[in-house]
């Protein structure tokens, strides 16, 4: 698809412009946050953490790359907005959520701290799933214009998408049932906000077929839409981790 | 509002150009001051000093931007100060403040240790009050000239402002009352400190409708001001806190 950078208002230039440099900025502090983190949780969560840590570490590298890609595609001189001809890379975020999404469920898995053997199950199961839901949705975004590729592979990742869902809240429902009452109400929170951050995603792929945004509109509203989900599920969700695994170690001291 | 930046002189192109590098410099320096000094307090204040070293980490990185954004729109040749064309991104401190105003305030509670429930209600309430006040300041910021716009955003963002001087004072005064003796007066001065420095920066929001400072003038006044707040909201209050989670751990141990 050809991305209509060049009709970007010089208002818009600079909102996507600061919203990538925030998420930047965001997922470096929340790296550092995780990982200084690390030395007041009990050694079984130390995992945990760095994953969490690992997870905004990625997206940071990411945010970058997006923030140069953005600034080398497209520059604003004298008020103008102008493309240079260099090509935004897309990709950049498939790459990360090929990276991340999988770690995120891991996390997950591992501040419950289940039995080894249902660690190993559930974290293979649901790291493949969500590989697999990122796949199947790259080519669609990447097809040209808004058509029935996009349509085709957007349904085809929605099949992992919703054994995720299925998986978080009946699997591990049970799960969360038998965890230490100080943290289920927090867990039950981790878990809706996994759900809920990541309907996001679907939504705004699909939005450009249900809202009649054209051109740069729908840009903005694709870049500000998954840099808000990524900011949820990523640095939010990891502070309710930190939150789950500071409180599990007390209890258990 | 197009910035007056070719009629700087050229000394106060050099003394804009230093304030930002200075600004740099100490939030870097800040920055490892409060992460190493984590080591010397008690497991309970950690995060403070986390939190603490992260907000003033943020700040380092939009200088690290504001400085190459003014150094790409601006350049000195031959002792004639010019601009290039290229725009000086005035929403990355905007950016900042989104950032760490909340922080800052999260920070000022954690090392009061109140109970679990206060310190998540107050973090809740400041915080969304703080991002709200950055929120409704940015579009009068961005509006053209010194007009009608600055004065009505400059006036809806007063209120959640007001409401915070007035939780900090009210609020947890009677908090402050229940601190340890050896660190009560310091907290009151920490809240002193967020207090007056935070009142610099309305002061320099509405400074233009006050005195008659006009283009490359009341961009110097801006800037330094601004500058100036930042160290002493972030920095030296840091060091505050600091203080205070040292003699905190001390009491405790």
């Amino acid at each position: 698809m050809q991305l209509p950078l060049g009709s970007l208002t010089p208002d818009q230039y600079v909102l996507v412009y600061n919203a990538f440099s925030f998420g930047l900025a965001t997922f470096a502090a929340a790296t550092i946050f995780f990982w200084l983190g690390r030395s007041q949780v009990a050694s079984e969560y130390k995992t945990a953490m760095t994953i969490t840590g690992l997870v905004t570490f990625i997206a940071f590298y990411h945010y970058f790359r997006i923030f140069e890609s953005f600034d080398a595609a497209v520059s604003m001189t004298n008020g103008v907005v102008e493309t240079t001809g260099k090509e935004f890379n897309r990709a950049y975020r498939y790459v990360d959520w090929l990276l991340t999404v999988p770690l995120l469920l891991i996390e997950l898995i591992l501040v419950m701290r289940l039995s080894q053997s249902e660690t190993i199950s559930r974290s293979t199961t649901l790291g493949i799933a969500a590989a697999l839901m990122i796949a199947l949705g790259y080519p669609g975004e990447v097809s040209a214009g808004i058509g029935s590729d996009r349509l085709l592979w957007g349904a085809l990742s929605m099949v992992p998408f919703l054994y995720i869902v299925y998986s978080l809240y009946v699997g591990l429902g049970k799960a969360i049932q038998s965890q230490p009452e100080n943290v289920r109400g927090l867990i039950g929170l981790a878990r809706n906000v996994t759900v809920l951050s990541w309907f996001f995603y679907p939504v705004v792929y699909f939005a450009p077929f249900v809202v009649d945004l054209q051109g740069a509109d729908a840009f903005v509203a694709i870049e500000l839409g998954y840099t808000l989900a990524d900011l949820i599920a990523k640095a939010a969700f990891g502070v309710l981790i930190f939150t789950i695994a500071v409180r599990k170690s007390a209890a258990s001291a």
